[in-house]
């Protein structure tokens, strides 16, 4: 789909063909920064969404998303999805499986922090199904 | 001056009265999260900026500046300043006394997040001068 009236802060970045695996349609991912924290500008076509997954720590960890543009979603496992768009916050605390993405009929943005902790690793899961994902308006 | 003309992604918050005594100007808070990280939306009246200053910490520490609206300038001590705009990225490791704020016809509005460590504080310095901010154009 056309991105022609989608504008965000941060850039882009490339095809996010590491994380490809994990996700449903096309992302891209930009860098900002890995001193001290790692911030990245995460960006998803429409329908575009990744797996379920896990930020598995001992202590610590987990991810915080700032939405910068667009419309989409985050969902917990067996909680409803929340709507997200642009200045909403959201807190991942590890252990928790969830997903999140752009809505059906837009890109979305999000910047991503990793809380720093021990023992990280991101365990990733099956996909949303279509059914749930289009289940969303 | 007026702020109809500029646009953040984040919600302004309110008068930065906790910290109105090291800053030149009226500044604005809205602290997005303090969970696992301290995020704030910080936004700075055209001319309004911090003191010098410096992050201490005995280990990790520092702090990351992501510009979201307006221009703005960051400087670190005896060098020159660099202009700052949406997108742009500021690593201040600790120890390193610096200044950020709006330019003097523009508002400015960066997120700030905390790096982790240990031994943290904040040292308060001198205001910068008018002589060197408004040698900046």
């Amino acid at each position: 789909m056309s991105d022609t009236n989608f504008t965000d802060v941060f850039a882009r970045g490339d095809e996010n063909t590491a994380y490809a695996q994990y996700f449903v349609g096309q992302s891209y991912l930009n860098i900002l920064t890995t001193e001290g924290l790692v911030v990245a500008n995460v960006t998803f076509e429409p329908k575009c969404r990744n797996n379920w997954h896990i930020h598995q720590a001992s202590t610590g960890g987990g991810q915080i998303l700032l939405c910068t543009a667009g419309r989409g979603w985050y969902q917990e496992w067996e909680k409803p999805a929340r709507e997200l768009n642009p200045g909403d916050v959201v807190n991942i605390p590890a252990g928790v499986k969830h997903w999140h993405g752009a809505a059906r009929d837009s890109w979305f943005s999000h910047l991503a922090i990793e809380v720093p902790g021990e023992g990280k690793s991101n365990e990733w899961l099956e996909p949303v199904s279509d059914e749930d994902y289009e289940s969303l308006s």
